[in-house]
């Protein structure tokens, strides 16, 4: 089994302790690992590390491989630019190829938590076992804790049976982000799904789904797996790699191909999306505030706050629901609730060309 | 006429930018002066610096000897301990009587905002005119802008004539801080005046009235200006001043004296006496945002903040009402209305041993 996790993130969502050369996923945001290093810990019972692939783009690679020192250098793999999930996924599929064809490949995004590790690798374990089964796509999904717009949502169908003690259903239907009235509609039904963005299945079958679906990428990835080891490998990626067409997988491949499974799962999931998701998964103090950093914190009159500090001692009088994080360069307040907003600030320090900030 | 400006408070309601070591009257929270400096410069052109005297504590007198280049440095009166303003004011008048017996002492509180300095300046020359006239012990009272709770308060009684263009009134009662509701009463009898703590009399005056009023506090004071130029002298005020009652002028002779008149002004006055009291006075945007600082400051959707900061940019994001106090060490963050609570944090810090934040 190969692990690919997918570190392509900008993250702006989570300034100012995200920056471009820092995503969320490089942040040790929500414990003392970073995420990333969360992502990796949680799957290594699984999957060793010469077998974990990290796709990432330059920015972003020298931080990966310090923080990942199990990890090989050459499984990191560095996209030239991002051309969305189908060609990094595509492009991890044919490096997998080149050491095992069929090998099983489960796809993880770099920047999401899990509370309960061990269930989530039952599950994975029960997926690859479907997938190696039934030549199918299988996806993870998340039983919704509401009616969410954030998310992708995907319709279980008819039941595949079971692999181990999950129970595996076809896939009716994939739908992207719905607003509030579809999303409470899905929500009433009973078997829509958040979408994990994890996905397992053989290198081979995807490739086989690429080559159907989208030809055009299936073989510009063929000529780069030709040059892989060659001397014009760097080369040729950097070529064909930009002229291959930017489409997710979902939208590329899940919504067309047959055989897509989901497994229904819950293990504490969160995609940690933005402040207030951070403060979702945070441990509170009886009046719902989460304090992080190492920094002393004073709360007079005080509830429902997120605060961040590493260094500087922060003294709350009388606020409630706020988050607060406080950077070496900078210092964000925002009202809990409204935290998908700090992508404007981020937009104005582009406007105001203040780029140290960004 | 001499000028003496009592320097001797701790301004705990400005943490974290006050400190011990730095009370609110050595900061530049009201302008780019310091508002003992502001103070200084506004009553300078009726006083020359060598007849303005600072009365203050040991901790303060090398910061002040910096901040007032143009005070001769023996103006700089030092107590050995803080003793409430009736020693206060009478060691700072037998210093006067040292030079001039009957010259007018202006006393001044030193932090203190005015709007209107040149219209302050009329006041005090006419209360200067009414004290040496009628060896009066002479009061500025504010016209009050609502029943607030936390000044004492000044009765009106009848008129002593007009001295310049300012009327003169006998004090009919002075009043400590009332609650609400007898405020209320102040208000809308429409005779009363905050106590501004402004005092304008003679060296000669106030002395006969702490003679009759506070003799062991005269008694004190009388030792101390026989050894005034004397190789003791230092000795000599270390170990009497320690010994003074500790009382105010208000409570020990203002309520006491026969000639005691108010002049009824409206010229800008604040205490600066919080946060709040800040926000007031500040110059705000069409949200009623008060931005004081050099840092950057972006607002999204934010309305009534007071934000402070001199070097860290600070993003806002869906917030009301705050204010935001950005220092080298700290960060308060405090609903406006309830800056009075900020000596709960300093209390808190104290509890706590946090020494390097008081």
């Amino acid at each position: 089994m190969h692990a690919v996790i997918m570190a392509g993130g900008r993250g702006t969502r989570f300034w100012p302790r995200s920056r471009e050369k820092m995503p969320k996923h490089l942040l040790d945001i929500v414990s003392e690992r970073t995420i990333i290093q969360e992502t990796v810990d949680r799957i290594k019972p699984l999957i060793k590390p010469d077998n974990i692939l990290i796709v990432t783009g330059k920015k972003h690679a020298r931080e990966l491989i310090k923080q990942l020192p199990d990890i090989p250098v050459q499984n990191i793999i560095i996209e030239p630019v991002g051309r969305n999930t189908a060609a990094c996924i595509g492009l991890a599929a044919v490096h997998i190829q080149k050491k095992a064809k069929d090998d099983i490949m489960v796809v993880l995004p770099s920047d999401h938590a899990i509370g309960n590790p061990k269930k989530y690798r039952t599950v994975i374990a029960a997926a690859a076992r479907a997938a190696r089964a039934k030549n199918a796509l299988v996806t993870i999904g998340i039983q919704p804790a509401g009616p969410h717009t954030g998310f992708g949502y995907l319709e279980g169908g008819t039941s595949e049976g079971r692999f181990g003690a999950e129970e595996v259903l076809h896939v009716a239907s994939i739908r992207e982000k719905p607003d509030l009235s579809l999303a409470r509609k899905f929500i009433k039904s009973g078997n829509f799904y958040w979408n994990s963005g994890m996905f397992i299945w053989k290198a081979s079958t995807i490739l086989g789904e690429i080559e159907q679906y989208l030809p055009e990428l299936y073989s510009g990835l063929m000529t780069i797996r030709d040059s892989l080891g060659n001397a014009q490998e760097t080369q040729t990626l950097s070529r064909v790699y930009r002229q291959l067409p930017s489409i997710s997988i979902d939208y590329g491949v899940m919504e067309k191909a047959k055989s897509v499974f989901v497994i229904p799962a819950e293990f504490g999931w969160s995609d940690v999306g933005s402040w207030d998701a951070l403060w979702d998964i945070s441990k509170k103090d009886e009046k719902g505030n989460a304090v992080r950093g190492n920094a002393p914190v004073i709360l007079e009159d005080t509830s429902g706050a997120l605060v961040y500090s590493t260094k500087k001692l922060v003294a709350l009088v009388g606020v409630k629901d706020l988050i607060i994080v406080e950077t070496k360069d900078a210092l964000l307040i925002c009202k809990r609730g409204q935290s998908q907003d700090v992508k404007k600030i981020v937009d104005a320090l582009e406007a105001k060309k203040i780029h140290q900030l960004l």
